[in-house]
């Protein structure tokens, strides 16, 4: 029972949508690349919830039937990454649960430091565990605040919260979205027929055709509800320190995150590398697809060529049979073949995310 | 959130033997047809806890793979059964759980009539539930018990419940099983190898080569760890009330159950019946297969020759397409069809579980 | 390639009626004891042709959609046995193929005696198998006949066959419905709303709800399209003489093959027994579900108690992990458990079949 | 039964390697850019033939099980494309069957244009088809070629038909490839550990690791078996004209195909569009990722920058459920998404394949 989750996940939340869940599927499909072990929805009317969560891809999760059960104007959606081999539906998310204030659903991307002890302590005074996610630790300390209002309860449990996360709640009337006060992981707000949309990043609003109001700021509470978007900002603020690997290797090239293009600032490394590290070569070529930008830089700053002579094959699926100890130095060979007339004879710099 | 668990299941534990998963295994499928909806197994090395469940038959739950991942030499596993479609894997057994008191795995048989009022209470104390099961409540009671030893917490426990339950428990050393005070459902105990076994009828103990022992008594709790079998009888004695339908239906006519044969209590179901309500008919035949034995004991009884002229079709599947509209008539035919020359101009009496 | 088809299969016709692939469906299913390897169904509106082959069960071979898709007012179904593993889809019936007489569709219940013969000496004309099926055979024999229609090409082809043979052919307008000269296996007739149906046993008629009328006669083809029904016999008759298995082992028991009650057949086998082998015993009990009639049979004789002391497990699955070494004398326990009530201290007579 | 395949194929052959099929699966696996529909490979030892042909990609077709099952020293492989719905396992391929010269295995690439008159022809002289495949007819033509040999009947045969074929034959002791004379498909030739290895692009001989040799040649047949490679060229020659299609859209960009390098021909065909085409705009960008190299070459001649901002998501997939009435223009959002940042303002041309 030590499968503790990695912090790469996508989070996403509509309110206010009559194809909320439909919405959210699409949401998720456009963060896949946050995480591809699980996928899960939960959606509301007002009344009843409905939820799914299923092992695989978003595509894999969900069938069009499924989806049509999801009904209501609200929802929350995510896709969950995991490292480790011993991946279990049980700790896929939205996390439910039924508690004395109603139900809570919860979605959440990032990582606390202090989850053990937290865990722990929760656990002498009774409480008990099924999962090894943080959000069943978050959904524990709101189930036992004092404070009757499930706002108070919220800001009184996220207190004692130390780390990254970025969460999106949900109750029967509202959706929450809270992010940590450093300001770790990305979240943002947009806008659609009149609808709000939470994503952790901006090219689920793209798909869903959102339009981008603004990042959520690191430290801040919104709640959606049906008075409208309101925002607290209970805690003291708190240095900004956003995760780098999101530029580098997490966030899609065509997002915005931390109030700035992927792309442009993939590319931006490529510049100080060329700088950096100038070379005498004839070309310069990325590794694809994670380092054509930065590759693209580089050659850009130091006037190399740009060549793309890595071809990737487009169908490595999970069942590939590998061909084990016969054939030598396989590895790389199955996934990218290089273009030998375009290399040959040349001196090359290769650029890797 | 409304699925509450119907009260015909099958429970199995076992303690000491080297095949504890996969006697489990065995055992859950001599109980298949107390629930065909999920089946679980979750074993236990004295270290490690291994925990595996599915939906549908065993046979499909489980792959050879995933046995051989159940290590240990005690284990307890749970066949499901629902009437209500919404069958969902989060209302599968064992429920398996962490506490400051250790990991806790429960498999429950039964009803009891007082879970809402526990729910709600427990839920005011902020517990949080995920699935609609009793087997919830009684973990959540034992962890917030302030009795200091499992066993301490345990009967503090057992003594809010109202109503029926057959409970195998266990814990990193033990397993526990408990029948309540009026004794409602089954529960058996058998010696193999040297090591304990516990099941639901005894059809189970047949297919694992276990021996009878004795049933487990109303009201009894029986701990079993490598200091031996323990017994407790901490309630206060309640009126002995069997459910009939364990005999009529649930039961496997191999089994015995509260003492008697399952096979020869329907047959005398069949005697009564024909000296209650005598007719003058030319031959008696069963509804296959579950009326075979009372319609054998009606034709002992009455003198009346037995027929077996209903003709069941063995391979009805869950994916059979009804033919619907466009054939009248059809219910029970695809099930049973009448042997035409041996039912012509008879009189015929038809019995029926 | 050398997967010779066993000759316990089931094959199915009807003409004449909206919704024929539907019946030939349920007909499958009822034929389904005589093969679940493989199940298939060709139907044809006058124009089209549409075809179905699957693996497994009738059940699940065909879904909702697939059944739709199989238009046309007449049909010929087959299910497949086979002994070996080395089950294929290209072995599936019914055999559809283009010839210069327009499309031959055949299922076939059988076994050709010079199917080598007739086969190699197809390959040196020129021929080319795909499959092993006898059923290739006679379809090549037609598509080379120099007869110029159909009728005439059959007939030609059917006398250079030896052996076993129910066939159910279909062309573009046609079902005709062959039996070989000696009568092995078993074909009958019916009506349903006007149109005809063909099956191996009478348990396929009951299940469409189509009258019986008559056994398609040995060695007699009756051909059946909208002028009706036609019979020919243009073969010498010869000694009738079917298969004794049909009786005890391949049928149903509710259905009348070669003009007699399977059940009554069976029970007659008791008789017999009773009579040529009476033993002094306490009770007698049949091995389920094959033995129940000849053991009736032999109790009625005999006078001795019946009783059905092995109660079997209606679960078994394909999928079942044996327990392999560790459980001694495993094998039939997991199908059958003896009810020790009934049978301690008594002399039993056990029917098996 | 208009199912007529489509010329867009990946063939592979192999001779002498103790991992025949392994190999076969990688070269396969290389080539499934030529077809997604369904895979097959047949192999042998020299006395029997070992066949698995399954729908879909190469990695879902094939199992670990099924690979080890397909024994022997030399084996061909196929990938079939299909633009129609109608897809159907009768038309995988290698094509397999028995003849008088004994099995005939043959995977083929092409399309024949006369194949409908000579499938005509065949069926009037009796011969039966179950596909709709051109390997079909060549199979029936051999099968009843006057011809002794199996050389003589396949130049023979080969010599009717007109059209596009790349072919691998598989005999009991050979494999024969053979490329028709006007060259319109390509087919290479490669060494790998002193066996042989036939593709239909290079991209198969790098993966499998083989030295290429040389292309085989337009009318030229290659005989491989254990007395070492053979080539024949039977047929008057004829006006080369491989399809243009092969390099600006089938074959993978790191293949040689027609003795040149797809990617340079694709890069050449960038330049040769900025020299006719030149425009006065800000960048070039490709539609990923086909149009990636001819967009390099246009940017190298024009001098203008080179950006990548459509950014394409990778898991697309089979099931995905389209968003339908409820999203206006969302047609090609969900595959690409361009990068605001960088288009901004922006005179752009965007090369597609």
């Amino acid at each position: 029972m030590n499968n503790y989750p990695k912090d790469k996940c996508g989070v996403f939340g509509i309110f206010g949508h009559p194809h909320a869940a439909r919405l959210t599927y699409l949401g998720l499909y456009a963060l896949q690349h946050r995480g591809q072990e699980s996928a899960g929805i939960v959606s509301c009317d007002g009344a009843d919830v409905y939820s799914h969560r299923g092992m695989g891809l978003v595509a894999e999760a969900f069938t069009e039937e499924i989806l049509s059960s999801l009904k209501g104007h609200f929802a929350t959606g995510h896709v969950r990454y995991s490292t480790t081999g011993s991946s279990l539906l049980i700790n896929a998310q939205p996390f439910l649960v039924e508690t004395s204030k109603g139900f809570i659903a919860v979605s959440h991307n990032g990582n606390l430091v202090n989850s053990r002890s937290l865990r722990s302590s929760l656990e002498k005074k009774g409480a008990i565990f099924q999962s090894t996610m943080d959000s069943e630790i978050i959904v524990h300390l709101i189930a036992r605040s004092r404070k009757k209002s499930f706002e108070e309860a919220l800001v009184d449990s996220l207190s004692k919260l130390k780390g990254a996360y970025c969460f999106v709640f949900m109750t029967r009337d509202s959706i929450i979205a809270a992010r940590d006060p450093n300001g770790f992981r990305p979240l943002c707000l947009g806008l659609l027929d009149g609808g709000f949309v939470i994503a952790s990043e901006t090219c689920a609003l793209d798909l869903v055709q959102a339009k981008y109001v603004r990042d959520v700021e690191p430290g801040e509470i919104l709640i959606i509800n049906k008075e409208g978007l309101h925002s607290k900002k209970p805690f003291p603020p708190a240095r900004h320190s956003f995760c780098i690997f999101e530029f580098i290797y997490f966030a899609r090239p065509d997002s915005s995150i931390f109030g700035q293009s992927v792309y442009l600032a993939r590319k931006n490394l490529g510049y100080h590398l060329a700088r950096e590290s100038p070379c005498d070569a004839d070309l310069v070529m990325p590794i694809p697809d994670s380092g054509n930008y930065a590759a693209l830089g580089f050659s850009e700053e130091s006037g190399l060529p740009f060549e793309m002579a890595f071809v990737r094959n487009h169908y490595i699926g999970r069942t590939f049979i590998q061909p084990s100890q016969f054939i030598r130095d396989f590895g790389v060979k199955v996934k990218l073949n290089p273009v030998k007339e375009v290399l040959k004879d040349k001196r090359i710099v290769v650029v890797e995310d």
